[in-house]
């Protein structure tokens, strides 16, 4: 058997090898600055197939698990989290569908053609105050004589929006006697959609997450991916977006806490004590504020590892599941900030100035806090499960 | 006696009112974007008499105490608190005067007629890789035959960089046997000083604590407050400015927090749960979240005014002053940070937005992290509270 | 005017000399391990005139101030805590009486007289599963023609069970068209009284804190304090309980967590590393453990002094009074949690043995976790100073 | 491929059913009041053939894996938590073992042997003063003409007293001219050997860890594992010990962790509230309050899992393995002080009577403070892994 970490090693020389990465870093400071796309870093991470990462072989992709993918994100995020944070979406997208195959389920296989061929995947879920969620929507669907409907309704943060080819969207179709939430698939060339031009926040930037509107876009029939009561119901596919969603975001902030760990150890190395006549790297409370935030941010890895490695094993943890996910992505965002954090204190007023790369990071850190369910929104689940019956 | 509660309500009406805080809030967003200085926030304060609130009655100002400001800048700070941070340091130059006199010592009296005349006081004490701070300087102090000295070096950090006329600075003279610190003032026309025109930091912008550089300023002989010796050396002048920076600089950030949290709080009012059917303030996960952070919050103004008023009463804590004031400030500080954390929770997306007024104390809470000594830097003298004799 | 410190120091050796606490806390190990009642310590507090501390001085006591108290009860509670906890509960009947003096109401001064008598009060509030505390009650008081009533029901954690000979009291009376709660006191000696034999708990053993069992038990007409609605209601007498409550026993746990760090300073100076060839009082990751929870607890007995100090001074924070009272007490606790815990870290395996003062503390400490309101109990009334009108 | 989950609940059921958990915890309180060894409770497990659970299938035993062990022990802790704590260094010994001929190394594979023949084996590594632990000892090794030792020093900590017959030992060998530690077993019927009476401890009673002294000890030339430098130096043997040590005493902890919080639940949907009038498992604040200590806790068992799988997958860490087996055992031992306290506040008072479990589990967490290295010793080892080359 090939070692994890090896194999681990030799993917992210394939995919995010250090010069790219590097390139990736620097462009990251002006995206942010001119609050820009990462355009020139999807043009390299495409020209490298980091787009098909999740595409099984037998559709001609590398087939990399989840797992995989999940350690990949956390280095790229570690040279820019907003490309990250929006690559993301596309790339939890297929890893949806390639879930779905390892269970069984082969409906919609065909997005992993429209993936070779180069179409970008985003995510069209969060809502305005809709709070539900993947459990309902505030966009009417109306359903078509030909099995499609026709949305309307808001989407924000939807990342990639400059790019974005087809979108992975909700709906509540009100029309029949009980109501029933749709999930399917719209191509931006459909009448109907207006891409905000609304985006100014704290970080993330590049990943221009802007709303969506939706005026009577058409879902075509066969784009229509599931219909299924509104609330709690178990389905795969809702499963395996939840299973994606929340591991590949925790990786994101993974990756950020790594990095923001490594500036402030640079940082201690790089800062003169008049006082010790050493650099701060050898003053011992400083070592030990740095020791404390790594040991802490080493669950982090650790969690989402378990937790992928479960997913690719198809390992059952049942109602657990939400629960095991859900804590490690917030543990991933709570790292994040918290390392960022213990990071400006090591680099001390230098990690202060806008053209420091630590500065960015610990904005970027903060958009950890809004990613759905947020702390609060996930209390409940986490009292359930010890309870409820 | 009057109540205390009642005196502090008064001096908020009568120098800070409600519009004009209103005023400062309004400014604050642009002087932040726009990376400005806080001018017209300057006139208001000055035309309300605010930098002279520690003038002494018999001097001709309002001779507010320590806890007094304390309070008042804490409610400034709630506004604006760039302005605050600013402001304060004019504020702890004539608070340190008036700290002196209460002890006996009126050699710096001078400085009052100086505030009265509009002069503006600021600090120029911080110097790169300094860690030493009060007890050390990198600045050459070079005596003069009539008693005064040219000082050549960096100050970092020094507020009010637009404006100020009047530096308090220390600098390390080594001509003779045994290196001496020098404690005085110089002034802005004075040849020598360049102010740096680098500033573009994370938070606290419209403080613009720009470097100044000082190549061979005059400090003149009337000017000259203290001479002593380097390290630990018990002096009334740097323990009333250790009193005034700690607990000022403390107040801020006190006030950083409380403004955190009612911007946390109308967030909750204001977000509507499609869950629930209510606000989010009527969602239990939310105000626990809220509750936790205002009662972490409400020890922070305690220890400031339970210091502040010994500091007035002249009660003598000895050598444990320090480790007083230190840790009232570094609490302060992360209040600041956690609440403003907890209140973009409360918040939502809305208040990642960079036009929001959270997203804006989020940054500038930031700041905490950096002022002297650093919690790091504070660590060795708690541990020594404890364990060395 | 006089330095409060010097004053605090000269109360804590008129009644609480270096000697006394010796004894104190050599006593506490064997009352600990008895489980036995702290006899010998009440006796010679009695000696001291300690029961009386509160008592004006037109009543023949020394007249003392919360904020004094709780400065003797801090160090009280560093050599003895459950005599400290335990005796709290007489002290803040006296206390509760004096409070209301100074606000103008003279009704029970009659306490005053007994106290100087000898007799010994104590606190029969808390009921199982009453967790309105002093806003309701499950036990039923039956009026009686004179005024007076009849109590039944039971009372839990009454400390200085074994000796109290005054019980303050509160019951429902439910025989009219409005319910009524009335507040009062019992005599020991009174028919129907019985203290249950069964008391082996964690923790502030030697406290003795039995349940009291009334049937019948007669509160004479003269010592009806109050009756009023159930609920919120506001009182002198109950504000001036809950003041008195929140704050003393504040100040056990904030003697504990100072003595906690005492100890673990001692460990560490005690014990030896080979890897160093130091003791680890000279070891910096051990100097910066120590060192973070000495700066965690300044800020306890900080905020006991400034409320205990307002208190006295009848400073008026109207409806913001209990919030501030009961993060303090909250405040406290926790740190006397979180110093035993640093302590043991400090003291290592040695800590350990159930013959060591500081594992005893480990367990006193975590009773703090029980005065209500708890931490969860206190949560709603922190969120509704932010987020209801 | 089997689901891991199934496996696991596969073994659970064979090797501690419920009914046989049930019977462990009930003793449990027992042997804690008592102060005595849990004969009763090894002899059943001795019947369930728990002692052999590492012995590869090879050499007759059942071939478990450390990840596998992990959760046995896990759930083992959770009803008997010393116990549980005990019985793991008989484990380890044989998981060293096992580990080193996973990794090629077949010389200590007599120790199956006895195992299965009954011989019970602990860990007499911990010595007093010596920081080094595992990289130098204070017991001296006398060379013998035979390749044995004799060994004199004194072990402290070594769980098992009563039962055990073979001892893992290590001591230093001054004679040649460098000195070299070496490792090996000693028969508890050796001449030399006296076990301590004194073991009276806060928590984790029923371990039975008491001191061993040894006089002159001969480890026998065949039971001679290893000779090493002292110091860092590279070893199978070591790994192997500090691998089984840290997660199986991490798998202890959390199993506690995760009893308090079943105990916590227990507690709310017990007590009743007279102001909600339901249980208080439906107030939100103490369903926040256990949702929080849940969500933190779920980290535990996933990064132990992470590990465990990694280890038993021959995964290389290389230099990083130290670092991520510590931080893992450090945050279950953590979590289960957190959980404890959490759980208590949940329970209420009646969590505080010695005759609660909860009480047992909240002193028996405390005992996670001790373990090799302590949070502080750790502390060199993570800051060197970000600043050190």
């Amino acid at each position: 058997m090939t070692d994890r970490e090896i194999r681990h090693a030799e993917l992210a020389a394939r995919y995010l090898p250090d010069e790219l990465l590097e390139r990736f870093r620097e462009r990251a400071a002006g995206y942010d600055r001119a609050n820009g796309f990462f355009d020139e870093d999807l043009a390299e991470l495409v020209a490298q197939g980091y787009l098909t990462l999740f595409v099984p072989t037998e559709f001609g992709g590398p087939g990399l698990s989840l797992n995989e993918v999940s350690r990949l994100q956390q280095r790229l995020a570690g040279a820019a989290p907003a490309t990250a944070l929006a690559v993301n979406m596309h790339l939890m997208c297929t890893g949806v569908v390639t879930a779905m195959v390892d269970r069984g389920d082969r409906s919609l296989t065909w997005l992993f053609g429209e993936v070779m061929a180069g179409e970008i995947f985003a995510f069209g879920i969060s809502e305005p105050a809709n709070d539900w969620v993947l459990q309902g929507s505030n966009t009417v669907a109306e359903p078509q004589a030909d099995g499609g409907y026709l949305l309307t309704g808001v989407k924000i943060f939807t990342s990639l929006s400059p790019v974005w080819t087809r979108l992975i969207v909700h709906g509540l179709d009100s029309s029949g006697t009980e109501p029933e939430l749709v999930y399917g698939f719209v191509e931006r060339d459909a009448p109907g959609i207006t891409v905000s031009d609304d985006w100014d926040v704290l970080g993330m930037r590049a990943s221009q997450s802007r709303a969506t509107i939706l005026r009577q876009v058409p879902m075509r029939a066969e784009r229509v991916a599931r219909t299924m009561p509104p609330g709690r119901h178990p389905d795969l596919l809702t499963f395996a977006i939840t299973s994606n969603f929340q591991l590949l975001v925790g990786a994101v902030y993974a990756g950020v806490a790594r990095r923001a760990l490594e500036l402030g150890a640079a940082g201690l190395k790089h800062r003169m004590s008049a006082k010790s006549g050493t650099t701060y790297a050898e003053i011992p409370e400083y070592r030990t504020r740095i020791a404390d935030a790594y040991r802490d941010y080493l669950a982090v890895p650790a969690q989402l590892d378990a937790y992928s490695r479960d997913f690719d094993d198809l390992v059952d943890h049942g109602s657990r599941w939400p629960q095991l996910l859900v804590s490690a992505r917030i543990n991933a965002s709570a790292a994040a900030r918290r390392a960022t954090e213990t990071a400006l204190l090591c680099a001390g007023g230098g990690g202060f100035a806008n053209g420091s790369e630590l500065s960015r990071l610990f904005r970027d850190a903060a958009a950890g806090l809004f990613h759905p369910p947020s702390a609060d929104a996930a209390r409940p689940m986490f009292a359930a499960a010890l309870l409820d019956d």
